[in-house]
Formats: structure tokens, C-alpha cells, sequence
């Protein structure tokens, strides 16, 4: 293992993320109890959801639109003003809810920092993640931020190219085993997955990869220290 | 001049934009008859919109929300079900639109290509506008792409940074004199201001920069090269 640079996912490996989706998605059902079933109305939204990523993309403002769609959906298009209205300001509480560190990020950052180049890659709405980052008060370890708008293969290559570092060289931490993880090690670099608890459905693939020397898979953060992975 | 950087703004530099968003707004307006004249919605949209910006940011998603949320105003909090689709759909005909080169853009590219290192700095929604560039057929031309969330002095000075080029060495080409001229300008750059016929009521100063060793005003972005402007 010659690795130069780290890089971090950043919603739900830095800091919460998915269980603010959530959240915001109890609400969104319980605004539409008298139409369906809060399962039923998380599901109608997925698939609104999916139909609308090619159009929308990820993201809060994205999310927004998406429940709003639901709704008329739901309501067979009788939604009152006063839903879609509640709608708007869920979805802007979430955008504005503050940032919360996940355990033991700042110490694995305060300690990898100068012993390799520290990357953030991170999918989503340009304003949603730069705000995070700022909010975070971990911009200073980084030396490159990249915000993608996807995290397939062909996207970390462009990251490489970027980066002027080969795949043998790269280590990529992350939660989302479909978005953090299989592509890096397809494409023949390092990833250490760290699931969280909570995962967005989309996320979700449904096999296991098995530890090698280019995979392992920790239950938090620090363990890259206190497990001297790196 | 030594200029060895030359970087354009993309909506209404490259392609249209600006008159897309105010066709929108048309029949945003239209929509919203019943309630108000049209140049009273648009005037509350632009407002909404500059409530929401530090929350939303700029793009079409931005724009959507808005929409709606100026709709649920002045209705009061009583629009209907089928206004509140037709402006998602409105919103999303805006994303989904074909897009068009503006004129003598692709031969002043192809003119300064290997000749300058070019790169396309520009605002918005990250999705949007990795799209547009995708679809533009320019890629090739650019060797770095920045999607930036603002385009302010520091902002400029992050991008300087990162391509490691100093200030009078970069010259920047645009339609936005608050968003590509006056920040570039006053950190010591070169800037060569296109104005488009459209511009959105947020990006218009009202003052003129005389035109200097830094600073020249075209009518079209082709007279770069009829005018041997570089």
C-alpha cells in the first residue's frame, strides 16, 4: 500500500446527513396522513424521486421539488396551498438545520493531516455542500474539495486526472457502498467503508464485498487510527 | 498584457440563458392573472427570490421553489393544486430545454485554443450546468471547468489559487459586469465585458467602467478575434 491521498465522503461519514432526510421525510408523511399510509407516502416519494434525478439531480432543493410532486400525486393534483406551503418550509429547515460532526472526525482528520493529502469528495448541491464544508469548521485539513454531481467510476477517474494521482495511490473513505465504494475499488484504488445507520434507499446495494487489501470495512471513523490502518 | 489565462462565463457568454428564465416568467405571470398584473408577479418573484438566495443559491431548482413560494403569497396561502404542477412544469421545461450556442462562439474558441489555456468559470446549479456544458459540444476547448456558488472577488482569488496563475496573467470574458467584471477587475485581472440584451434585474449595475489597459467592452464576443483583441 502506497497511498498519497485520503478522501472522505462528507454527508454521513463527516458529519449528519441522512437522518435529517429522514426526519424531514416523518413530517413530509404525516402532512399527507389523510391521503395514505406513512409508508406508502415515503415510497410514492422514492419513485418520484427517480424520476425526477435525471431532470433534479440530489439535494435539498431537489428533495423539495420532489415532495411537492408527491403531493399533488397523492392528492390526485387537490393539494391545498397550505401543504405545499408546509412542504417549502420543511425542506428549508433542512437546508438550514445546523451541522452536527459524527464521533471521532476531527481527531482521524487532526491526526492523517500532513502524513497524507487530505481530499473531501462529495456528491449533492453546490450551495447545500459548500455551506456544510464552511459550517464545518474542517475546511482547513483539506487541500482539494471536489463537489460531483455523480460518484461513478467514470467520475473519480475525472477526479484522478485532476488530482494527477493513480488509483494505486488513492484511499477513499466512505458510507455509501454504491457511490463511495464499488466504483473506487473497480477502478483499482483503496476504500474503507464505514456504514452509518441510517442510508438513503438509493444508496442501498444488496451484497457484501469481502475484505482484501484494498477493502475494509470499520464500524466508525477513528478506528483508521486507533486500528493503524493508515 | 501577458495574458496566459483566458476564462468565460458560460449562461449568456456562451449560450442562452437569460431569455429562457424571462420566458418562464412570462407565463409564470400568465398564470397568475387572476391575482395580480404581470409585471406585479414578477416584480414579488424577484423579490421572493432575493429572500430566498442565501438559503437556495442561484440555478433553476432555486427558481422553481421560488415560483412557488411567490404563487402561495399572492394567492394568500391559497393557490390551487393544478397552478402549483404547472409551475413544476414550467420549471422543469426551463431545465430540460435544448440549448443554443450564442453567435461566434465556437470560432473564437476554436481561434484561441492552443494558443491560451481557456477555462469556463461559472455560476449556478452544479447538475444545470455540468449538463449545459455537456450539451454545449465546448468541452473540449476548456482545460479546467469551475462551477462556482458565487462569483465575488474572493471567490476569483480561490480560482487564481488553484490554477496557480497570478491576477495579471488571467483575463476573464462575460455578459455580468457585477459577476465577471468589477470582482476581476478590482483584484488586478484583465476583463472584456459582452453585454447580452437580457440580464436578469440582480445582475445589473448602474454605473459604466471606462474602458482601460484592464478593460474593454465588446458587442459581440467574436470582435476578440476580428479586432485582434488577443
Amino acid at each position: 500500500m502506497n497511498i498519497k491521498i485520503v478522501c472522505f465522503d462528507a454527508d454521513d461519514t463527516l458529519w449528519v446527513n441522512e437522518p435529517n432526510y429522514r426526519e424531514t421525510e416523518r413530517k413530509f408523511a404525516e402532512l399527507l396522513s389523510e391521503y395514505l399510509p406513512a409508508e406508502d407516502v415515503i415510497n410514492e416519494l422514492y419513485k418520484v424521486e427517480m424520476q425526477n434525478l435525471s431532470t433534479l439531480g440530489y439535494g435539498a432543493k431537489a428533495f423539495i421539488i420532489s415532495m411537492i410532486d408527491t403531493a399533488i400525486k397523492i392528492s390526485g393534483n387537490n393539494i391545498s396551498s397550505n401543504i405545499v406551503n408546509e412542504i417549502i418550509l420543511l425542506g428549508k429547515q433542512l437546508i438550514n438545520k445546523p451541522l452536527e460532526l459524527l464521533d471521532g472526525v476531527e481527531e482521524t482528520l487532526t491526526e492523517l493531516f500532513g502524513k497524507y493529502k487530505l481530499v473531501l469528495a462529495t456528491k449533492g448541491d453546490l450551495l447545500d455542500q459548500e455551506r456544510k464544508i464552511n459550517n464545518s469548521g474542517l475546511k482547513k485539513y483539506f487541500s482539494h474539495i471536489e463537489i460531483m454531481s455523480n460518484k461513478k467510476e467514470e467520475d473519480y477517474q475525472n477526479l484522478w486526472k485532476k488530482l494527477k494521482i493513480a488509483p494505486n495511490n488513492f484511499l477513499m473513505i466512505g458510507n455509501s457502498m454504491k457511490s463511495d465504494i464499488l466504483p473506487v475499488l473497480n477502478a483499482g484504488a483503496y476504500a474503507i467503508y464505514v456504514p452509518c445507520d441510517t442510508n438513503w434507499v438509493h444508496e442501498i446495494v444488496d451484497f457484501e464485498v469481502p475484505e482484501s487489501d484494498f477493502f475494509k470495512k470499520i464500524s466508525q471513523i477513528k478506528d483508521i487510527i486507533t486500528e493503524h490502518m493508515l
